[in-house]
């Protein structure tokens, strides 16, 4: 497909354009896809404002944007199960295939992995991208491609119940009900856990959480978020917590509120990188700590279970704005952190 | 409690009687249960029929029933988690808590278990019984002593599922369509798989089936069962097979259609007790076969997954007597089976 | 068994004297024990020192010690597996069997547990004593009483090592080189890890550890422990790191000398309680943090790998005191740390 | 480097013959290896004797062999860790890392699999060849590349070992004494198992089993195996049961003689393809039947754990001929397989 394609760029922090780029080619092992949506995560927000996270550092122009859903409109030689026509949700990070993680099945630790918008590599905030094929996962009839974009958060989160060990008769607690926050609510409950309840200290964010689902919500700002997880339990506390704010407030709560033996889900950044945490007490009580990284093997089971109704998957979006309106929708989302659960951009 | 109560007694092979026996009194760790309901099994009409399951042969006069659901009408002195008026079901199991199996929390194994209706040891067709309190479970305001009396076997739906490493993203198969592939077909979904086919040679059944929530259903007499379920899954295989008919044929196929590295759970017990199977190509395929021995840990689950509706435990029931109609229920159950699925005995 | 026996007590902080009490009588799941050797634990000295650890406070008089191995004097009625003459390691804790830990198999976890030397339980600087059965572990003739006593703190080894999933063609790295840090080096070697690196500060404790069979040490105060670690996998990191120091800094130094993906193992207890650590390093890497409280299920495995010349328990005594130098003992071990890695007493 | 080199290839049923080949040059990831040793395996003899294994059909001239081990002379542009004159051990299967299995850390169910010696694709009966640089592992100084080519078979019994969660603390058995039985007794010895019984009706083979480690043997022929096993376990059973005959009457015992819960793990492939089995019996005890196909992830361990000195790779090998004596290798092998334990081809 030739011609030229609009890109929207990070030109430096706070500050959005846009290129004119040469459509690319499907090399063999590629589709080419027609972007509809790409969803902005917290990432995102952080390039923008900073710059940088961590030893990830911006060079302008940049393309920010992982979090994709589209239309297939040309296929490598070498592909055979898509077709132009099918859309599609993108799984943003291509791996080597040969370290030892790959290997071992836990490609989301390759160290040579390219994904969408970690610096160097550029995302997808533009209207076409060339992507492996076997990243690009066909979506079912009832599937939409704003749908196919948010896979890509859903992920997180059922990466984050699976490493927990989710499980039906279990009683799960998630702290923090942002965006990542109601996905580990909502694949929580699509792998079987009965009870979960959020915690966050948004009245806002907690309705958004009864509305997906939530069992019960806890405004940690008005009541005591231990204690109410205690008596939800009859004294015995929950079998598992998902941190989803990042934040060693959280986090400690975490530690208090599970039963002994449980395991406690760390998918939550904290801002610092630090936290100062009661580890006697978590070997008193001999707690897991398992973390998050991104996700693996997902895709197909997180398309299904939208597919199946588990999830409310649209329901986590909040605002929608046009890729013309990159700079805006930015920005907006910068400075309506609160209000924002989930911003989406439409291509097109 | 004084008094005498109402006992049907298997007096010989085919042959139902009643006796009257004392109420028995509660230890300081048990409760005394007003029974409402139990449950007619299929070991139960298999003592009825042959006086015999493998070793365990019945000494007459014998009580069978093993799956109860009652009221709790008075309490031991050690007992705290339990109140007369509590509407309970009963795990029939008592075990030693000593030996390797009970102290590695496999206390379905547990060599010196006392189960009810497993000779020498007494069922409970009749009014009253008195009964470790540990192994009675509380049932929630909308859940039924019928439904109570059910989780028996539920339970070993759920520890097929968790044998099988049953998750959200598999495509499973049950083979055979009585009640117990009914509760494991129900226990599936409970557990989050989204797809789950079940298997059965009579349409009756495989309607139920689908009434009771399978995704869709395969009657093995008009059509190949391994090719519809390779169809259904683009060629790859189910992910899980659940053996639930007891026969080489069905553990057969399970092996066919069953994905390479899969797991394929034998409940069903083969009448002959042998099967000749095809070992290399399971080896081929190293597929892992589990299976199950009654269940452990699940009565809180299960009840918990009637009562968030995930389970629609009251569907199975097909057939009610009372007590009076004992000899009835049973040479009815045994004359009947193709067309009962779960027949009860309603106490009182 | 009539008569009197010596037992040392704690009268006070750092006061230790001895009273006659009378010779216990098994009840008939018990077995009377006279004690030959008893290991003094870092918990003894705590306690000693400072009269409480946590909530646990101890109320004079109070018997110290919960390592022990004696012989079998008498047995209880329903005693079948030992007899009189037998040797045997007492496990310290007696758990209730009922409660959700005990009935899952993690009865280490049991609220109502009754251990040893954990106030107001006392514990075993004495002469005999009644304990479960159960809890008695016959050691084989190639295994001493003196050995049988150190399977408790082997035991934590082991179990640090199953936290761990230690398994061959790891490499791990033991941080901290006390007795705790040394069994657990040397029960990751039992369990079949080839290469186990031990770091610390104190070159006579290094020396120990490259004596009882670790592949090579790392003195921290000299070297810089993570890059020693990264040299000698070239570059890629450990694949398991138990901390058995409990301290903030080798909690980090943890963190940054694992692979990637891998399993952290929190053995020590910091004195704070509270940590500083790198959270978001950890979620970048996807760390699992396991901890160790007490252990579970491990004698009979511990005795069978000291049986096997798999564990030379022995080598790590240092230091031996009688009963009745009860109070040389503690006051030497408070003033020797650094000196001691383990002492025991010998009784009679 | 040019040049040709001998081949030897199989024309036909019974019958070796030579061929001079092209040397083969490396592409950009693979290296070349002067071949020094290949093991000849049971497979290699089937396709000899009998031109097929299930629908594998040799089509002559077809070169058999797939245990190689070589030094290095050539690499590849993109190869950085291995260079001229490293010595390594060769895996013999290529993978696609796509598929499913792959993606997951499967790869030994890949379907796209190539594998040396496995028909169509040509083994290495010859002076060099050139494979995946990935797939080359080298030796340290003290493995030789005789030990080298024998890490192929080890490689199946460490599989077999994990596959049957083995794990110091169990009593093992391992039924069959052959080569595939051997290296399963020493993979369980080196994973930390200390009891690890080996059963076999030859009496040479069971003496070569003592001398490489085995705790003792049972020779089937002269005791009853399940009776000899039940005694040594205190009448409890074993653990784990490893299946490496592939008979009926064998897996039979490792029914009968595993306790209740346990694992069996099947390696030995049944000539006819089925068995009979008292599947009743499995479900009663709820054993786990493992299987093995080939191996994953398992080189770097096993290459580890015969320079530590665990495992006696050396001690399995009882012949050994020159490429030139192919024809005799081969029917040497045929014809006295009882006698035979490993027979390798010397290269050059």
């Amino acid at each position: 497909m030739d011609g030229m394609m609009k890109v929207a760029v990070m030109n430096g922090i706070g500050e959005m354009g846009f290129e004119q780029r040469p459509i690319p080619s499907p090399k063999n092992n590629e589709v080419l896809v027609k972007l509809e949506y790409v969803g902005i995560c917290g990432s995102d927000l952080h390039y923008y404002e900073t710059g940088r996270i961590g030893n990830y550092i911006v060079e302008p122009p940049f393309v920010l944007g992982h979090e994709p859903g589209g239309v297939v409109v040309e296929v490598g030689a070498d592909v055979k199960h898509l077709k132009a026509g099918d859309r599609v949700a993108l799984e943003p990070g291509k791996t080597c295939g040969h370290c030892e993680f790959c290997k071992t099945g836990r490609y989301n630790l390759c160290p040579d992995v390219v994904f969408f918008a970690t610096p160097p590599v550029d995302g997808v905030f533009q209207e076409y991208v060339a992507h492996e094929a076997d990243l690009c996962f066909k979506l079912p009839d009832n599937v939409s491609t704003l749908e196919g974009a948010l896979i890509e958060p859903l992920a997180v989160g059922f990466h984050a119940a699976i490493q927990g060990n989710a499980r039906a008769g279990q009683t799960a607690v998630v702290l923090g009900a942002g965006c990542i926050g109601l996905v580990c609510m909502m694949a929580l409950k699509a792998m079987g856990v009965m009870n979960v309840y959020v915690v966050d200290i948004m009245e806002k964010r907690l309705e958004k959480a009864l509305e997906l689902g939530a069992t019960a919500v806890i405004n940690a700002g008005k009541t005591d978020a231990v204690k109410a997880i205690l008596e939800l339990t009859a004294g015995e506390g929950c079998d598992l917590a998902v941190e989803a704010a990042g934040t060693e407030i959280t986090t400690k709560q975490a530690v208090s509120m599970t039963k002994k033996g449980s395991n406690i889900v760390l998918v939550g950044y904290s801002k610092s990188g630090e936290m100062t945490l009661p580890m006697s007490l978590i070997l008193d009580k001999e707690l897991t700590i398992k973390t998050v990284f991104r996700y693996r093997h997902i895709y197909p089971m997180a398309i299904e279970a939208v597919a199946a109704g588990k999830v409310n998957l649209k329901g986590i979006v909040t605002n929608e704005f046009s890729l013309d309106e990159a700079q805006k929708a930015m920005d907006y989302s910068v400075n309506n952190k609160a209000e924002i659960v989930k911003a989406v951009i439409k291509i097109g």
